[in-house]
């Protein structure tokens, strides 16, 4: 049982009825619910909350970090990314969803500015699996269709990923690498493009199913003793 | 100036018409024109030429050789597939065209099948730079259109690439990884998807710039010393 | 429960009596106890058993195989490297130790020759752990001391590996890419250096919890569909 | 001709009468002197002038920027970090020289803490090409030996390098990455290990020939359009 802690901005939700329609309760509880439903222990964290709901006790309750921002990314303040991004390279997995590609977190632990090109233009989405083999993967057909979604294009502003598990086609002509996986340290990242605010994109059963193994994929394993920061040390041969 | 020869099996423009009136001389010539024109010391070799046109002679004054196949893959011989592959460890550079991804020389050196979906539907492919500061992109806009075409489609059945160059978008729905960088031993490799025989696309301005960007960055560069072979070795530091 | 299958030449150990002493019943007979005792289902096969004991059937019921191979790589028959490629390519795990470098189901997989340097003179050999957050690696120390063994030599002739789990030192001043990962198709490889036949290594307590780890590693997953081979499709979209 | 500038926090030789007299100039002008004898237009630049001589101006006329920091890494402003990564994510080439493995555009560009372990114990090292075929290490033999230098050991926090060009052997029992290549954006990254101020490492003929290579290599090149930061498009195939 893997503890999953479901971070959202919640700002549109509370701000457009057209999005509170879509996921009355947050992004976040949608998310939650549904992980929670497959298996894992989870809780959700919002912008709003006293050091955006991420307290040192919080992350040292968390296997698995899920980040949704997209209207706020410079409000998160700089003290919570640094405790998010030391907590990754201990082994906190990280999955960042769709415009969390420009959110502090993310970008820090690229090294990139991570910029796209997007519309807001109903598209038809067909996610390709690009490596059939992945764990993230698991269990599905060799493509998924959205019928309707905001489109992301490429050039992404991303360092080459580790894995590339998702190729996105969108009907007006795009392409976008939209499952990406990397490490940082001990710590696992999946950034999974599908997700805008006002498309019921995360009340769907495949996605739900692919952020399921994506939490799966994250959840830390032991490794071995890396004592962090740097030190002196005897030779030793001596 | 580069030692560049070109490969053929040269069999569709002898035995189609339709193939013949797009690559009279054969797909081969076209290319070996194309690359003189820009700088490069072209020679051509076919299928059906003693050893297929590779003699150790020929390998020895060729920095790049370009690969094309389709029909006859099984009919190269493997002694000169060893051939091929040995130059590649020493350095020489390949770029393998289109069909060319299920020749024996490529499936060799990456250790996979290479296997895919395609379609002859004429669809409309539109190349997506996917690695805008790659040396093969060198001059191009962030995509490019190439209006029919012979679809390819994922999965591909190879490793991940260490660079994703391009990327396509088909219309009838597909994407595929287009534009793949390798090493093998000292040398470079490069895939590129466009070139169905039926279509002129090796005749297009914008696609000769990419085979001449391609043969740039794989011409081999001295590298280290690297003697090749097992061998037993005394201690270095006694 | 992973099922595990142990393949061995097993020629040194019946010719050679200092061999015969470290492992009696072959350096397949310790391995497969040690990841028994560990919770695996195991079997061994060896060269001189019919299709050297590497039928569809066993293939069929092998989720890993781990591979010892030295003085008669050559007499591994094609049609049973063949198997086990393919195998691989549909997701068996695969380890391969040792002299296992050059043997053919590797050099077929990676598609490079994997020469190396090598020295029979009792060098300490430290691996030092470089990449802490990997699973092959879950609960060992920064490094392991080896006290004799053979030493391995750079320039080893791989690709670029996926990931680089161990890089080892030795006394007599060379260093070796010891922990190598990498995916062919679905299946997941790694090469773990250790493992000479005239050192009692396999009967580490330390390497044997690495072949554990490595083991649960390469287990399949399922993965998405893949229907494999070249095949046309009609358009997704029509 | 390559614009190089070569940035030196300039601490050291200025306070430590050991270190000035092996670099009585400072690090900078020895590599600066050795980098123009090579036929590159060079420059140098220090912490204490104005915007630590970084200037948009001075970045303008610079293809690669060289890194040479110790004791002052905190004291670098993050304005000028800033306008430093940018640059890369447009195509600078960086090379990050030693101790610079905890300067902030290096930490910065990687997204980790890049730490390690270190002695001052006058190790022997052994650098080992471990990528005999990258342009680094064009004209080198297998391995150069330092005599007399500081150690630095793994765990190395960096993310896997896309190029492991150099691997390091240590007199007392250490393995290091010492030669790493990323990309970021358009921009190419060197981190190349020896360096340390106490020690003449940067008046040897071999480093400084690496250096030459590494600038050559890290030299921008074109590349395709990519217009940079997020925006909207219209659909291409409309």
């Amino acid at each position: 049982m893997t503890a999953v802690t479901v971070w959202n901005e919640y700002i549109h939700e509370r701000e457009d009825d057209a999005v509170a329609e879509v996921y009355p309760d947050g992004i976040h509880e949608t998310i939650a619910d549904a992980l929670e439903a497959r298996g894992h222990d989870t809780r959700t964290a919002t912008l709003d909350e006293p050091e955006h709901g991420l307290t040192e006790a919080v992350l040292d309750d968390t296997d698995v970090l899920v980040w949704w921002g997209h209207a706020a990314h410079d409000a998160v303040e700089d003290h919570v990314v640094d405790r998010v991004v030391e907590r990754v390279y201990k082994g906190m997995g990280l999955l960042v969803l769709h415009s969390g590609h420009a959110s502090k977190p993310f970008t820090r632990l690229l090294g990139t500015p991570c910029d796209l090109t997007y519309r807001e233009g109903d598209d038809r989405e067909r996610l390709w699996v690009t490596d059939p083999g992945h764990p993230i993967v698991d269990g599905l057909d060799e493509s998924i269709v959205i019928d309707e979604t905001e489109t992301y294009g490429e050039p992404f502003g991303i360092p080459e990923p580790d894995r590339l598990v998702f190729t996105s086609w969108f009907e007006g002509g795009e392409v976008f690498r939209s499952g990406c996986c990397y490490r940082r340290g001990r710590g696992k990242l999946f950034y999974f493009r599908p997700g805008h605010e006002t498309y019921p994109i995360y009340h769907r059963e495949d996605v739900q199913w692919i952020l399921d193994n994506a939490v799966r994929w994250a959840t830390p394993t032991e490794g071995a003793a890396a004592y962090g920061g740097n030190r002196p040390v005897d030779p030793p041969e001596s």
